[in-house]
């Protein structure tokens, strides 16, 4: 992409209604606009990161074995006054009568809708075991909206349901999200500990929420450092081995990780003391089994091996897919702007043209852009008339993990400066040594 | 895909409340599920379909230079108050109040909303030429919805806008989009026919329907059928260039072809009378240029080359995204089922083992359903135990446009059997000539 043709908005003020350093990044970085209170419209760049962010996940359900379909975000209140939470759920529930005076609600979740979908065309255990998903836009009342997409009321979100034969596939079915939940969460760059939850509204008794580190976090939580060092890596995995997923489940949640809803002062007491830290999360997932909850209240029964009607165990699995770009944002950003991970980065890499009109400069971008678009990189060229330090700024602000900056004085000795956003360390080499060197980092992710 | 591990719940029965093709076929493959009055479950094999199409969509966008971003669903009826449409909407947009009694409502459509973002960000002639656009679900309170997703409440659209200076560059935004419209919609193997049309409350003087002939279309049509005889195939096109634009809009728009609302019965009489024809036609896209007339409203201006401020000339651009797959479906089907093009079709190719649990005919199969894998195509293998009268029935109902039949017989002669959808021919081959010849299909695309 061209700059002189992209919409990218950059703010020099600090909008003053950010009260956290994601939410006024991706502000100032043109990411989204406010639409009304906790409803964004995503700008170009935020929208680009978020289509990513839901590919990525995607893949990884795919990978799991989950299939995708996807719900709308109406639904009809007969549903939910069938499992019995259409009273229970509260004022963040956006209740809506349509022409025909019929209750409707945006959903907040899809529990109910998609029992109604498996028990209307499953009937026997040959066609377990099954898990559907989707990633669609929820709704959340929230009183007081904040933090930007980080806690909106409209919100993007993956949720998916399994539906099993009996607790131990069930089971297996929650290690499988666990496994696949941290693989996503490391393509995303980021480190997301799964830690004992509470399971609130949804219900049951198995569920552990997936939270990042961040001063900024909504939640307290309480876990021994050992966990920090654990990280899934590119070790392979198959999903259909119970004790390939369990054995994953344990090394993940064996040691002490909780939020204070479970947090149990005479449990983590037993940490060794050096190892205890209490710090703050960002949830950006949560995992579920809540066995026949559901089944139970809506007849979604099977026959199983033996000929009889049972109901089928379930769980439910969410990743906050439009909160996850606060997220990732809060876990990687300087005083400058951002610094996307290199999975999740909208541009690949950002050109920066010094002379913008000199023959020479001109003729060296077009070349890098056109060898980085023929290598199936994303390059973002800033081909404007800005002067170079606001060029750089924006650079820094929208935080590209590289950049390339081409100049007349350079390309007399041959060399472009190669600029690492993390580390500020700049390196000159040829055009070719750029583009081989860029190539081969996004080529190793 | 196995068909083991999937969820495809194709129906016996012919759904009594579908009265059209499309729709009766889309609950029969398992693609869709009502989920309430005009408002459906995009099941597995309905959301890959959708997922292409949406795909395709953006690609022919960006080609055409255009800007994705993603705005929301909930919108605030401030806006529309401002442009004067709040009240003059009618009980067809979804009103809806939330738990701070402020009026929202579900977005039909987006003009207010982008030109509040337009101008909030954009002050200067130098910033144009822009087009925004997003794909984003809709609502329409239609009073009777029906034909599935054909005319369904909530449904998915591609809508774009494009802010220019001047009539003119607005004008040749509004042929880039007929050359993207044109291209879309072949990619998906469909003709859509331009025609012009009436332009509603939108408003605005020019505007083309994009109209998929058939015979369940909601629209009477008059046309030159010389007009059925134009293609785009596969010419390059220079976006930028506003007379090679030009010319294809002349060149699609220049015969007779207009919907019955702005149909001229003494204009139509010029046309040679056994060219002329009377048909129905399916709406799957319009194009609008309506001038300043939301920018005159909602005050988007820019400062022009001499300094004074001017309001921008707009247009906006729709595609109708899930009633493609309708319409599609509508254009391509017979008796048994649907006939998908190479283009949008869910997966690449159907294999059918005629004895699953033979170890050779698995075997096979298997080694089939690798090959493709590896070549980046999708397959679905149908590793169920069902007979294999039930198999290829629902390989015809689900409509895969090429079936490889694997069974123990044949591979006694070291052949599997190759067979067209469209036209029922099958031939017999090796298997590594049955992947040549699919993998080379799809890349002739």
């Amino acid at each position: 992409m061209r700059l002189s043709r992209y919409f990218l908005p950059v703010l020099k003020e600090t909008p003053s209604e950010a009260q956290i350093a994601s939410h006024r990044l991706m502000l100032r970085a043109g990411m989204i606009k406010q639409a009304s209170a906790g409803i964004y419209s995503w700008l170009p760049l935020g929208f680009k990161v978020l289509r990513k962010l839901e590919n990525i996940v995607h893949e990884e359900q795919i990978r799991a074995g989950h299939v995708p379909m996807l719900m709308p975000t109406l639904q009809s209140a007969e549903l939910w006054k069938e499992s019995g939470r259409y009273d229970a759920y509260g004022p963040e529930m956006l209740r809506i009568r349509d022409r025909q005076d019929r209750d409707m609600l945006y959903g907040p979740t899809n529990e109910e809708m998609i029992t109604d979908i498996f028990r209307s065309h499953v009937n026997s255990y040959k066609d377990l075991p099954l898990t559907l998903y989707h990633v669609q836009w929820k709704f959340r009342d929230e009183i007081r909206p904040r933090f930007g997409v980080m806690r909106g009321r409209e919100f993007f979100m993956k949720d998916g349901y399994n539906f099993d034969l009996t607790k131990e596939d069930a089971l297996h079915a929650y290690n499988r999200h666990l496994v696949s939940y941290l693989r996503t969460y490391e393509r995303m760059g980021l480190q997301a500990i799964p830690m004992r939850a509470d399971s609130g509204p949804i219900g049951g008794d198995d569920t552990h929420e997936f939270l990042v580190l961040a001063e900024t976090g909504e939640s307290e939580v309480f876990y021994d450092s050992q966990i920090t060092e654990l990280t899934f890596g590119d070790r392979e995995i198959d999903y259909d081995s119970v004790e390939a997923c369990q054995a994953v489940m344990e090394e993940f949640t064996s040691r002490y990780a909780r939020t204070d809803e479970t947090h149990d002062e005479a449990v983590f007491a037993e940490v060794p003391e050096e190892r205890r830290r209490v710090a703050r999360g960002i949830e950006v997932g949560q995992i579920f089994y809540f066995g026949t909850k559901y089944s139970d209240a809506m007849g979604a029964t099977v026959q199983g091996p033996d000929g009889k009607s049972v109901p089928v165990h379930m769980g439910s699995h969410g990743i906050g897919v439009s909160r996850l770009v606060g997220a990732i944002i809060e876990a990687n950003h300087d005083d400058r702007g951002i610094i996307w991970p290199e999975g999740v980065t909208p541009f690949h890499v950002g050109i920066v043209n010094l002379k913008s009109g000199d023959a020479e400069a001109d003729a060296a971008c077009d070349a890098l852009y056109s060898a980085f678009v023929s290598k199936g990189l994303e390059p973002l060229l800033d081909d404007t008339n800005e002067r170079a330090g606001g060029k750089f700024a924006t650079m820094d602000l929208i935080g590209l993990p590289w950049r390339i900056t081409v100049g007349p004085r350079g390309l007399k000795n041959g060399v472009v400066e190669v600029t690492s956003r993390r580390t500020g360390e700049s390196e000159e080499m040829s055009p070719e040594a750029a583009i081989e060197k860029i190539v081969g980092i996004y080529a190793a992710l």
